[in-house]
């Protein structure tokens, strides 16, 4: 089969490599579509970061070379020994994360805090390939009403949808979210899915901008809009009851932090590449407070599949496809150009 | 009566002014001691900054010049029409803050968010005199077996309470608290009544940790101990429960969002001159949060006068009474220069 080998920087083949076998409790998927993200031009351009270069990881004993691909869904094609409420033809999106299942936040159910966190298609072969083995309690079945394109995305809406989780927003709440990106996105569509229906969306980019408005969205220019005097106009004074910083530039957490209502959250879902100037003094006047965010859990893939049975999630005009045998020409020097949003590959071609 | 009359920047004078008549509803408080903290330097050497230099405050009425001073108790000598369940002789500490009533913290209980909150003593005439005159609803009795220069504490403890609550903490917590200020010293007192056991105060100053360690505390010295490393060590890395920065520099938040374990609190009780440099990624990986937290409210006020009243508090070291006659010189300036922690007015003196 064909695959993405990660070799280090700057080092990635399409290469021909072994079918794998699904092991005991594991089940063999047959890719659709895998999607690069932030963190697959991240270890391309800059690392090897989260893939282990030597050290084989203590939950999958895997380090490079390896696969990647983190983002993906396909179809069952074979169930190893034990794997139970699983059939061949099976359509099903994949969560990548390897606990470790007794570290204190495991023991909370808080495993994309896990302490030994692995993730599948950074530290085990992943699903960049015509084929991948996964763990069968980290398939979600994708109702056939949810097409497999749509399924590839699953995993990047849950980052959001635990994001906009963490807001504490009820279907009466005004929100903001920083950023139109894919995560800023995902975010509109989460609190959509939520109820909300005030929602504005702050970007500075006029193509991203008109990307999201296509898909229904307000949005505030922040290069022509005072955006804390209209938020403060328009809310009498009380501020919106979340932002969510999905830009991670020091504008928008200064910005953000003038907008929010007393003791309300600005959540954060970059990933900040240094210390920002953040001005604590908003955070202490109204009893504020900036909360991280990472990853997802089960609950937030149930919430997202369920929305997008639905027909919630509209992929119209940010999403595109392209040939494995092109990712990087196609996938991530578009990508890090800012020419594309979000591509999916297709390992078959 | 005696009092010490703002002016403006620089300008304070001790006066000989008519004794305040209680009007309805207040009550007339001979004050024992009224203490001294940074928001009065600040005033002083900065100001006007809270106090209003022409419009009168709408909920007081009162701008500049007025008599200053928020942190006090004292001894009922008079009661206003209208004013019930309060008697001549009643010991007493006063919570400052004048609310709206109607704006939507007042009403949800939180009026130390009160968009258009004031002061006794920034926004009216306050208790650095021999008398004040207060709503009745802003005083809590003491009991007999708390003197009333720890009455004139009840504020401050108040403040560094309140914040205590917000970091969460049950009496099996681990915390850190960065600063030994009087802040610093109140969070300490405050987290030992909620029944911690595992506290440690980061201090660079030799003066101020070898001032906390004679109440009991433990300490850290930042300038030659890794603090993450050794929390790290000492926690088998969960890190601590909560962390308090009441130091407001760049390296004790940098510090604390090391230190503090997932989904847990660094609680910001510093008044921030300047934006600061802050490791957002830090919240980001761990789904840490910074939450921001200012004054007080009644529940604050009871809780640490019942502490008090069971012998919970110490002034050993760290508070000393000087005469108002000499506020300037042996008050503003010496807390200025470090030299004295906490210091108490005697009005008579
Ligand atoms: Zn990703
Ligand atoms: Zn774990
Ligand atoms: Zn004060
Ligand atoms: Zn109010």
């Amino acid at each position: 089969m064909h695959a993405a080998m990660y070799y280090g920087n700057h080092k990635l083949e399409i290469e021909d490599v072994p079918e794998p076998t699904p092991g005991e409790g594991q089940v063999k998927v047959r890719v659709s579509r895998n999607g690069i993200c932030g963190t697959d031009l991240h270890e391309y351009y800059d690392g090897p970061i989260f893939i282990p270069p030597d050290q084989p990881h203590p939950l999958t004993g895997k380090a490079m070379p390896l696969i990647i691909g983190h983002e993906f869904s396909g179809v069952v094609t074979e169930v190893g020994t034990g794997a139970i409420n699983v059939a061949e033809g099976d359509r099903v999106a994949i969560e990548p994360i390897y606990r470790c299942g007794h570290c204190r936040p495991c023991k909370a159910g808080q495993y994309n805090l896990c302490t030994t966190i692995g993730f599948h298609g950074l530290m085990s072969d992943g699903g960049m390939a015509e084929y991948t083995v996964v763990p069968v309690d980290q398939i979600h079945a994708l109702p056939d009403d949810i097409p497999l394109e749509m399924g590839a995305l699953v995993e990047p809406m849950s980052v959001a949808y635990h994001a906009a989780v963490l807001g504490e927003v009820t279907d009466q709440s005004r929100a903001l979210i920083y950023g139109a990106g894919p995560i800023g996105i995902g975010l509109w569509f989460a609190l959509r899915g939520m109820g909300l229906t005030e929602i504005d969306v702050v970007e500075p980019s006029p193509i991203r901008r008109h990307s999201i408005e296509a898909l229904g969205a307000c949005t505030l220019d922040p290069t022509t809009v005072d955006v804390a005097e209209l938020i403060a106009d328009r809310t009498n004074g009380d501020g919106v009851d979340a932002a969510f910083d999905a830009a991670g530039v020091a504008p928008a957490i200064e910005s953000a932090l003038n907008c929010i209502g007393e003791r309300r959250p600005l959540i954060s879902v970059a990933i900040y590449e240094k210390p920002l100037t953040t001005p604590l003094i908003n955070l202490v006047l109204r009893e504020r407070r900036i909360q991280g965010t990472i990853c997802y859990t089960g609950d937030d893939y149930r919430a997202v599949i369920a929305l997008m049975a639905k027909g919630h999630y509209d992929t119209t005009g940010w999403v595109d496809t392209i040939p494995m045998s092109q990712v990087v020409e196609q996938g991530f020097e578009e990508l890090r150009a800012g020419r594309k949003m979000k591509l999916l590959v297709d390992p078959t071609s």
